[in-house]
């Protein structure tokens, strides 16, 4: 049976996160509906991360197989026309029987996106956190560097989280404002449940001057989530990207492409 | 009385446009309400612009009378907490009595934002119009330069527009493409009923390729609607920000601020 490999975007706003579960509407369930419809036999649908309920994705990527013979165009206008607005298929492309969308990844990034004014915006709504409070950017990429390399991030796991290890690697952690606008994005190898929205809460927290910058370190190395600051919003986070070796010759989403779909990310340049 | 202007913002897709219609659900009428509570006392709004239903706004201004003594931040701070998620104030000012947010303003600018690509965008939903087929860029703007200056728009006019005169002055109006997306963006003294989205389709339709760009000219000389071609859907229409004469001294958005507001703009520069 040939694997087929997607790119996904979707709105998290009305979806009980990624994972199926009876009775909830959630992504893997809509696409798994959607998709069965367009092959024309039931299909099981694997995904790069399991995204919370109300985190959005511009570049989740998943797999299945499928026997129906269909272009990569017939798969993704086909499940276009299936799916619901706020969920849609971005590109579709035959992969190797050895793929797999989540153990094949070498990386994820995340982006946490805070629109950091006194006035809330009725267009950011639902697509950005709000913090009324001037975040200062310095002290807060003061404490990223503790999070970069290898840890145990014991202290930012959520107490559901059933990955055998605490242990991930971030290979990048950076920290922009432009105007009104404050960035966090974080690529690392996996991530934890609500690993990304604990580390921003702690880098929330120190850019509000509420604890200095060392207090990244401090709580990293307490392998304790109670020392540690509130779980930031969902509706801040994006799974921007997965990488795959090249050799499994996954396309990607232009970054640009990407990097215009979230407002707010309009006042940064793209990377 | 003093007189208040306030900025504001706010997504269109689940307003019976701006004005208020008994039992609608309307940007005039929910946003009269909230400063009602705020000012504890019944408040009429005035808007600069019309906007259908489905149309949003980034830089929307409208003024009302109250005999509250509120500080602007009160006003933007107090409105936004009655106010639901969909709607927001920006800032706000206490402006001259002779001030009238509509027949003070000098020009309005609306763009009016495409996403031109085959598979459609889950985060664009709702806030750009999608157009599959590709759009040429050049053809646009030749169609675009038939409308610079004053003339009878009758025939991007929609039948119910209740203006006294079909004649309008357009500034500017330019066609941009970045990456999948395509703007068009109009200047005025003022605007006809759907005259932004019925130039636009027509724009789209000579993009497509199913007119020469002189049909542009052919139209507007007719002065009859149904020559032209089908209005284009709200979604993708912004009302982008109103000028007013200096003397006035009325606050004005961080135009970089507004650009950020709307996916998709991101691909752009900001002018």
């Amino acid at each position: 049976m040939p694997r087929i490999a997607v790119g996904l975007q979707y709105h998290g706003g009305a979806f009980a996160g990624w994972q199926a579960q009876s009775g909830l509407r959630t992504v893997q369930g809509v696409l798994e509906e959607a998709l069965a419809r367009v092959a024309a036999q039931p299909v099981a649908l694997i995904g790069a991360g399991r995204t919370d309920a109300g985190v959005h994705a511009v570049g989740q990527v998943a797999h299945f197989d499928a026997d129906a013979e269909r272009s990569a165009r017939g798969w993704t206008l086909g499940a276009n026309t299936e799916l619901p607005p706020d969920v849609s298929v971005s590109w579709a492309a035959e992969v190797a029987a050895s793929f797999h969308a989540r153990y094949s990844a070498e990386s994820r990034t995340y982006c946490y996106l805070i629109h950091n004014r006194l006035a809330r915006s009725a267009l950011a709504a639902g697509r950005a956190a709000m913090v009324y409070q001037r975040l200062e950017v310095e002290p807060m990429r003061a404490a990223a560097a503790a999070f970069l390399g290898e840890h145990d991030f014991s202290a930012f796991r959520a107490a559901e989280c059933q990955s055998r290890t605490p242990v991930r690697h971030v290979h990048a952690l950076a920290v922009e404002r432009e105007g009104d606008w404050v960035l966090i994005r974080i690529t690392a190898n996996a991530f934890l449940h609500h690993m990304v929205r604990n580390i921003a809460g702690l880098l929330i927290a120190v850019g509000r001057g509420k604890a200095p910058p060392q207090w990244a370190r401090e709580v990293l190395a307490s392998r304790d989530r109670t020392r540690g600051a509130a779980t930031a919003p969902p509706e801040g986070l994006y799974l921007w990207c997965v990488r795959y070796p090249d050799a499994l010759r996954v396309p990607a989403d232009a970054p640009e492409s990407a990097w215009a779909m979230i407002p707010g990310l309009g006042a940064f340049r793209a990377p």
